[in-house]
């Protein structure tokens, strides 16, 4: 069942162009930094966990960038390297695993550079190198791992014959294999109970039917997509058992940021009875922000909403507002699950307590 | 500020094909009972009010292809006449304005043909085009005052600087003229109020943007685009004084249905506490029906969801969810905006008064 988005082959990274899904599968090598950030700023590869482990692979393109050309001492080293990877975490303000994963990454290449500051520096160009590919390889199994594992734990409150509602792509293509929200869905599935899932279409990007339909009928299960606007009149005629999307970030209260659309979805769940769950990995919480307010949100281009593949679909002078993500409170949300199995609330407390087992906070 | 959406001139209907907006502004004719059903299927005409004028015209065109044709007595002529009325009648579902235009429309031809029944049947055919023709126009002319006057209304809830929420097209593009939610915006920006619009795109068919964004911009009004998905943000970050939108049907306790998307809104506003306000004429109450659940919904095509101008949006093969309409209960509804004033709760008592006064129940 395991589909793997994103590979490091023949010292390059090969992931899917998801801008050119369902039409297209095509596989695309990242072998520059610029290519790596291109590919992130445009949506090339998406979702939090995704993200997160792209741009642990950039730093390793980065490292072998820098192997390729010659420097003279040590702190222009240091000062090439970090300026590559403040462009990377530059490429997305909202998804906090893309901060994760690289200040992991600049630990170890300061730790690298540390301990092998006597030696001459191509040598060190040469340890910084594989000390990253080794970090990479670990936080990409450890992605794997760890979606595989919220899946297992969140096939215990799918019940046979749910229908779930899901937003946006929470699936493998958003992580490097199984997902975090359609984890779930594929374990029950595997699990053996029937499974029916409405998938919104997610404007203005679309990655609800362009990636979640694609690859949840891959696997052959029941999918419906609909337009975003369909879900709350779903709710209305009871045909929504429980809600799950992904995160991309959350903090320490349990407020959290997903794709523009999820805070409608969770005041809709409310208002209709419905379990709303949120399914993500330690990496995508944020112990550096305490509430919703205090996340950065992105804002992408009016061309996303005024145009598609050059049709005009509002007046070319029309104002335009488009977040990428919102921000939902902890009070709409059922429960968390993650790899270590489910949060419930009170969320001040027991996120605390999930962050202190994994040795995030102490 | 008048924006006249269509005509009758050359003894046909010109009207302004509406699928081809913002991009195009195009007028064409309808000068055959077939492309009047097709221009209405298609959506070239949309809006409650504005399918109903032009159902109206459409039986005036019925009238004059059967004065081209041989018909050998009054039994064949009735007869040929109901058919292509009943092929109108059938070309959408949800919106009662075609049932209301086309029974005034059954009742006046009912009667011409009893009044001249005595007549050779060439004259009752031209009596009958003549009569058809005046009952149109006296329904276009007052599907203009009337729409003017919620306007007029409408003003009077709107307060200088008020930002509106609107979705879909409840415009001059829904109607003959001033629209029905739009006239309230127009009538206000007509008496100097500062204000400010977001507009839903919604979709499937992005009636929002490509209409609603396209005739304020026409007139001079500061409107900005949102994805259907972002709205409820917009609320939470309370940047919406007002909702204001159409209705294609309101039963006699103040459910109503109106485009998809409709019910959600009035949750989230709800859950908010923003006014909800439907704008709608005396021909949108359906006085045979009493609640919501009894109005019947228009799906339709898969097509609408999983292309865009040949483009894929979902994968070819994915089940596709695409009601036109849905439903909302009354209890969201903080007042209805006629032609004749405010009608306010308890609404199945003032819904009944106001359609009294009207005439339209005794």
């Amino acid at each position: 069942m395991k589909f793997n988005t994103i590979v490091w082959e023949d010292e390059k990274i090969k992931i899917i162009d998801q801008t050119q899904l369902p039409e297209v599968e095509k596989i695309i090598e990242l072998d520059n930094v610029e290519k790596v950030i291109e590919a992130i700023k445009e949506l090339r590869v998406r979702g939090a966990p995704l993200i997160g482990i792209t741009a642990a692979y950039g730093a390793v393109v980065a490292a072998k960038e820098l192997i390729g050309i010659h420097i003279p001492d040590i702190e222009l080293y240091k000062k090439l390297f970090f300026e590559k990877i403040d462009k990377i975490l530059n490429s997305r303000p909202t998804a906090v695993n893309l901060k994760n994963c690289l200040d992991i990454v600049k630990n170890k290449f300061n730790e690298v550079v540390a301990i092998s500051i006597e030696n001459p520096i191509n040598l060190v160009k040469q340890q910084v190198y594989e000390n990253l590919l080794y970090v990479a390889k670990k936080l990409h199994e450890e992605d794997e791992k760890i979606c595989e594992s919220i899946g297992i734990h969140g096939n215990k409150l799918i019940n046979n014959n749910d229908t779930i509602l899901t937003h946006c792509n929470a699936g493998s293509l958003a992580t490097t294999a199984w997902g975090t929200a359609l984890s779930v869905i594929y374990k029950a599935f595997e699990d053996g109970k029937k499974i029916k899932v409405y998938s919104d279409e997610t404007r203005p990007l679309l990655q609800g039917s362009r990636l979640t339909a694609y690859e949840l009928l891959k696997k052959g299960i029941d999918v419906t997509t609909i337009c975003d606007n369909m879900a709350g009149f779903l709710m209305k005629q009871k045909k929504i058992d429980k809600i799950i999307v992904g995160a991309d970030r959350i903090c320490l209260n349990g407020d959290f940021a997903n794709k523009i659309g999820t805070y409608s979805l969770a005041v809709l769940a409310k208002a209709h009875h419905i379990p709303f769950f949120v399914a993500a990995p330690y990496t995508t919480f944020d112990k550096n922000i305490k509430k919703g307010e205090q996340i950065p949100i992105e804002f992408r281009s009016p061309d996303e909403i005024k145009r598609f593949k050059g049709f005009q679909l509002a007046p070319e002078n029309v104002n335009v507002y488009n977040p990428a993500f919102d921000v939902t409170q902890s009070k709409y949300v059922t429960a968390f699950i993650t790899e270590s199995g489910i949060i419930y609330p009170p969320y001040k407390t027991n996120i605390k307590k999930y962050l202190k087992e994994r040795g995030i906070i102490t």
